[in-house]
């Protein structure tokens, strides 16, 4: 366990990330970069019981000018240490009101989900170089499979699916780019949670989505470059006649 | 044959398009719209020689008030009919030197042909409903797919590829969005075609290319609502050693 940032972590899955992986991270010496928009009184929380294992960065995934900055601040933090992992899960949704045709917010989706995540890789793949590590995870979501899409015809957020297919994209084009000097891209589907966006009748505790999530962060190989990575969590393979969650690769 | 629309008309797959178009609305009385940003000498040439088969109308897919105004335009010269096939075929495209995160246009490649796309479909979906055709057909490419992204590693345009992968969802989401209203919606990869984006060295000529796509339109069927199409072309079924252009569908 060593240098690892998150985004998105004011709250929900990011925020529980922060946590657990800085609960590893006190055992072996680490360091928690949480990234938000803003300090979430929770996040605050995080960030004061940790000892300084974690530290919080301000970054707005919408606003290139505020991704650029939080870099060079996430490298005083580091202090010449390489960046290992960088999980990329800030990101909007959106519902849309009737027919696909009535989306008004396809470009806002795209533009933070995509481009911020684009924004977000071009600052940080540099202060990775230096690592053994090398990780990087995009945040997606099952809704971003085309293969798939059919069964998820019920949930009003084409804006929010077509964007994850294109973070699916872009992280395999990263992912072939990058295999050469060792990185190791991944788009992760983290389940239906039961956090603000996913709601209350959600599949998993986000407790549940977090911890499965760190799983395939930990067990990732080289060999996985590129791929849909699901979650795992036991009692979840489909026996229970809801959602499968059996760390198998998805169909794009 | 009867009223089709084509985007993109000015030159390569899209002015071929109408070309070929023309001669069978010509047999069978029928109507093509021919748009683009603005009318090049070649098209200018197929509405003369038309007598009156095939109308200019300007179309900047980079421009949502554009895509607005040539609806109304298009109004004009339907005169009470129905617009009965839709061929997307505009679009931008271009090559990123050096690793993926040099991408200077990933924002404007998905403005141009995701969001450009949508716009175009909310505006002329209305100018459909009454036809008993419906048939949306958006020119995609073999690079959108991301199943078979590491066999075109060698194409530097990842922005290009990004923005087809999300072509390609948008155009899944408004098949299952409007199936019930009886349209047919497909993405379709019109090959490696030897127009000015393709280059001299392409696998097919345009004139191939447009007939292909042709044929795909022509005989689309309600259970191909939402596929990923590819062209036939006799001869390139994989024993000649280069590209495979058998008709069948694609994996996203």
């Amino acid at each position: 366990m060593s240098t690892i940032l998150i985004t998105g972590s004011s709250r929900g899955l990011g925020l529980e990330l922060v946590r657990q992986f800085s609960a590893q991270a006190g055992k072996q010496g680490g360091l928690v970069i949480a990234t938000a928009r803003s300090c979430s009184p929770a996040l605050k929380e995080a960030v004061s019981r940790s000892n300084g294992l974690v530290v919080f960065v301000a970054l707005d995934l919408a606003d290139e000018k505020s991704v650029t900055n939080s870099a060079y601040e996430v490298r005083g933090f580091l202090q010449g240490r390489s960046l290992d992992i960088l999980i990329n899960c800030a990101g909007v949704y959106s519902v849309t009101s009737g027919k696909t045709a009535e989306m008004p917010d396809l470009d806002y989706q795209l533009s933070v989900n995509v481009v911020g995540a684009h924004n977000v890789l071009r600052q940080y793949i540099p202060l990775m170089q230096n690592s053994d590590v090398k990780k990087v995870i995009n945040i997606s979501s099952g809704y971003g499979s085309l293969a798939l899409a059919q069964s998820y015809v019920y949930a009003p957020c084409p804006a929010y699916k077509i964007s994850k297919a294109a973070l699916n994209a872009l992280t395999v084009q990263y992912a072939l780019s990058y295999k050469d000097e060792g990185f190791t891209m991944v788009a992760v589907n983290p389940g239906w949670l039961q956090s603000d966006m996913g709601g209350e009748n959600a599949d998993l505790t986000v407790a549940q989505g977090a911890e499965a999530v760190m799983d395939v962060v930990m067990s990732l190989k080289s060999e996985d470059n590129g791929c849909f990575k699901s979650i795992r969590v036991p009692g979840w393979d489909g026996s229970n006649g809801r959602a499968v969650y059996d760390g198998k690769d998805l169909l794009w």
